[in-house]
């Protein structure tokens, strides 16, 4: 099943490796791992009891980061969460997204028996949406569209001043615009991308965020939507559970956030590292033959020719015990077509090196 | 808001003590601290990646715990996650609960839109159902009942054979069957009790398990459903994100089913505190003058006469620290019906004295 590969393979497979799954390289913040660590020395009993349904002590310091009402923020459990609810209450009849764009959108909208009209991104420009025509394509029957900045899994981002053109279009035809800015803080300059600010003179849009990427905290579960219209929140609350984000993980949060300059640091930390291996991993992959696309993320698109009755790049890593992430199912993608994440120099190196072994063996095989 | 009492209010109050949720006395169990201690001496980095979205592990665990296909077990992010998505896939019209029941089952089945019929428990029959009559109110129109056994907030179990009843009834009528079982392990003699066997010849039913409350890891969110059907488990997966069960949730709940002769004294354990701490607390509460009823979870529910003028007893508690469960929103019930979750000798001695207390000072004040 394509849904289940992402962050699943190595559930099923024996990897020492993984280099399919976007987390920030750094790891968790040190605030964090020090909530974890102070919460299990006391056996765990702070853990025991119901999590705060509303997330109060997180929802209002995410408010006061984004200078926010409160109550235009709702966490969720992950991103992915907020993803399933907004398609639940808005039940679109026709959405449009990205192809090949994050596999959810689509997984959600068919949920709901939604027709989700694909807008392609070509491979002969680099994956760079054409956002003119995309703002072009959302026409009347248009209910609901995704966009994902920096789009995954090309990595590419687009400014904030054609995003705001997309959602003037999406507002016209009252279409309701979800931008999914998971990988937006690993951006230089993310302040050019993010749609925050949009949120507040555009009721009819969300953008979501995730701490689960931005801070390596995927397996405790936790992202936040933003929307100017805190109805939109009320009607999510109105078909979910209370408790779905936990007590860890609201805790784990609100640990990193504490301190403003310790999370500044932690991200320019990470800014700075992903500028230099992103340049060395993707100079390395292209030194190898393959061609990868300009991604400016934590993660890096790229294609390798495949050889008929020759195991492709990802079977081969995976016998050497390291999981890539193989974007043939992805829509709009086709074989060859492959995402790793950006990890550290020794990580990195070693990932070359073995994709340098699979090709050098390839040869000797001829 | 109703919805957000249950294990909200300690966040809105300071309670020093909270016995408005329903969680095991004894704690999480020692295998889980353990592995939660194990797991954060490394620095978090285990918790770093996806959790399993088939949360393989566990279901298997929990297949041969039961003796069923691990395809007929979804595990939830608690049960109450499984509450809302049974409601979201099978989308029915019409739909019967006990009144008074657990507030999720209603405000799931009203967020689709469906009529809710409330089957009243009577307080002069101690709250015992009818089950004749409540089997016989399944009628054509019927696409769904919730049964809670035993009951919230009344702790009143209902024998497997008079469940069997039911769902025969609700299998004439073709109404899926919801038996939430998440107080079942509480019971002595659970497997006079439980629906876990019917489950097998009866498709259009589904089991509700928490680990959530039996091992007293709410903070955590974790339960399972169990259904003879792998394709209702399907259908659910349609239209959910795949990670909302943590990765730390899923490791706990396997580490606590690793070793059956521990899970198995450990309830036992629990069991024989709650048959000694039931009595004490239930005299305890009928010598302070309240009417208690026959529950046998591991919760009381106890009516209070209220005083015109006069706090009620869930402010009198609030001002002294203590949480209790104000039952008069829930559908059945008036006010002067309060929950309390039982706990260990000193914390049920503490709030009798406490009661006690405020009994005392209501005298005076006359």
């Amino acid at each position: 099943m394509e849904r289940h590969i992402h962050g699943g393979d190595v559930y099923k497979n024996p990897v020492t490796h993984d280099f399919s799954i976007n987390l920030n390289p750094l790891g968790m913040p040190e605030a964090a791992v020090s909530y974890l660590k102070q919460s299990v020395q006391t056996g765990c009993r702070g853990w025991e009891p119901y999590p705060d349904p509303e997330c109060g002590r997180l929802t209002g310091m995410l408010g006061s980061l984004y200078g926010m009402d409160p109550a235009c923020i709702l966490c969720g459990n992950g991103a992915a969460e907020l993803i399933y609810l907004l398609v639940q209450v808005r039940k679109p009849k026709k959405a449009l997204v990205f192809a090949p764009a994050f596999y959810e959108y689509e997984h959600a909208l068919k949920g709901v028996g939604c027709q989700v009209v694909y807008y392609p991104l070509s491979e002969a420009d680099g994956f760079v949406p054409d956002m003119d025509g995309f703002a072009g394509s959302v026409d009347e029957a248009a209910d609901m569209v995704f966009f994902c900045n920096p789009n995954n899994p090309t990595g590419v981002p687009v400014k904030e001043k054609q995003v705001r053109e997309l959602a003037k279009a999406c507002h016209r035809n009252h279409a309701f615009l979800v931008v999914d800015e998971c990988f937006c803080e690993f951006l230089d300059h993310e302040e050019h991308y993010s749609a925050v600010p949009l949120t507040k003179a555009n009721p009819e849009m969300a953008v979501l965020r995730a701490f689960t990427k931005t801070y390596a905290m995927a397996g405790l579960r936790l992202g936040y939507g933003i929307c100017g219209d805190p109805e939109v929140w009320n009607a999510v609350r109105a078909v979910r559970q209370p408790w779905s984000v936990s007590l860890p993980a609201q805790e784990a949060g609100a640990a990193v956030l504490q301190s403003e300059e310790s999370r500044r640091a932690y991200l320019e930390s990470t800014r700075s590292l992903l500028r230099t291996e992103r340049s060395f991993l993707a100079e390395g992959l292209e030194r190898l033959g393959f061609t990868v696309y300009g991604g400016m993320a934590n993660f890096l698109l790229f294609h390798a020719e495949e050889k008929p009755g020759v195991k492709n790049l990802y079977e081969a890593c995976l016998e050497r015990g390291i999981l890539i992430r193989d974007c043939s199912n992805f829509h709009g993608l086709t074989g060859g077509f492959y995402r790793v994440c950006i990890r550290g120099r020794s990580e990195n190196r070693y990932l070359l090196d073995k994709m340098g072994e699979i090709l050098d063996e390839r040869e000797e095989g001829q």
